[in-house]
């Protein structure tokens, strides 16, 4: 399971390239596939739309069960609302986990990918959500939301909105606003790293006037975080 | 500011690669260059001690506003706990950051790297805590520590402990017992990806039997966390 980061080939590992390189079938949801398309050339490929994980886990298994290398696609890093945690839970309920050897490769996650493009907005403790309810319910979402922002943690939310899922982000921003001020810095990031990159500084109050959607990644404050020239940073504490 | 990820070349980006190499000067604790060294030879470097953050940041500044092109190196990512903040702080402090052009290059943070080494424990929402009290009150970090663990957070714990830090790692596992199983499973790994990397599986009960210091990050699972084969998993929830 490998994790590409959040765009081209300048952000991705030479242990990712290389098992890219090294391996006979690559399996992964289409856009990710083209991301990397120039370093597996000639290799068979198995992709498929957006919400067909378990089907391409369950190539990914058919195929690593036969003896081939197989590199399973995940953007930013495998781990962080990707592709590891599947693959492993199913190898281990088909009883396989033990005969197929498995590696997770890290990559660059979306959090600090968006942050590096922000300024330094992720210099203290911060909570990542997602606010895909698709697989978990909003009321365990709500709690963390809440509890996050009582505690002032800065605040990376994965999976923000989609055409289909527009109110959640809504629902995080009446959320934080009982605990932040509305002057608290946000950072909206889409597609980090990649073609047609857009950036966005702005705050509680006026984040919603900004483009919000699934290839985005939003960065909220902590009661320290502030503007510095053109850059969001949250004070570590030094006394300068 | 760049990130050179965990350890080794193998997990450094091609960017970042590309900002050593294009420096003219390198900054950076002494042990991080070392890390890198083979990537850095015959250039100037500018090393102090682990404690000295402010005093590199301005060797960093002075050589930058007399145009040199410096690269200010962290491990992980430069801004998670790393120099990317602080650097930011300093220019804007003494009037120097609409001179100064910077770029926040990202790395493979540790809490992925690490995560990567234990199977997928970051599938689900996650807060990434740090225990040193050195710049932040006490108060904060166990608030923190408190909301994190009470709404269900897998947590990821940097700067654990060091040699005259050492009770925070036990309160805080004090805290999780309060809302956590003892039987939670817990990942420990020290040097993720560098030589001499250390990896142990355990549980909130018996997680202080293992070593833990200020080259280790710590990984508690949440309610969901289980144990498959080798390897910890947090489900996301998929129905298998
Ligand atoms: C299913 S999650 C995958 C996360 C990925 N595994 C990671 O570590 O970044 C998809 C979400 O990641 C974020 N994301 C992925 N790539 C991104 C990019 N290049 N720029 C901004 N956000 C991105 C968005 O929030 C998106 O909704
Ligand atoms: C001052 S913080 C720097 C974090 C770094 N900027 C990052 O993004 O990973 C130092 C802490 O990072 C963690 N750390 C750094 N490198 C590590 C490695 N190779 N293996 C495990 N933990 C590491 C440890 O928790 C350590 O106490």
């Amino acid at each position: 399971m490998v994790g590409i980061g959040p765009g081209g080939a300048a952000d991705m590992s030479p242990r990712t390239l290389q098992a890219l390189q090294t391996a006979g079938v690559i399996v992964g949801y289409k856009t990710y596939i083209d991301l990397v398309r120039d370093n597996i050339q000639g290799k068979e490929i198995i992709s498929t739309g957006m919400t067909r994980e378990k089907d391409r886990c369950a190539a990914a298994i058919e195929q690593a069960s036969a003896g081939r290398r197989v590199a399973v696609v995940s953007s930013g890093d495998p781990g962080v609302y990707g592709m590891a945690g599947l693959v492993l839970e199913m190898l281990d309920a088909s009883g396989k986990l033990d005969d197929v050897p498995v590696e997770v490769i890290p990559g660059i996650t979306s959090a600090t990918a968006a942050a590096a493009r922000l300024g330094a907005p992720l210099m203290h403790d911060f909570a990542v959500i997602s606010l895909s309810d698709l697989l978990t319910p909003w009321e365990t979402i709500e709690r963390r939301l809440e509890a996050a922002a009582g505690a002032d943690f800065v605040i990376v939310l994965y999976n923000p909105a989609s055409r289909k899922r527009n109110w959640q982000i809504n629902k995080a921003r009446e959320i934080f606003l009982t605990f932040k001020e509305p002057s608290t810095p946000v950072g909206i990031v889409k597609n980090a790293a990649r073609q047609d990159e857009e950036i966005y500084i702005t705050d509680l109050e006026n984040m919603l006037h900004h483009p919000i959607d699934m290839l985005t990644t939003v960065i909220v404050g902590n009661r320290s975080t502030r503007l510095a020239g053109g850059f969001i940073v949250t004070p570590r504490g030094y006394a300068l």
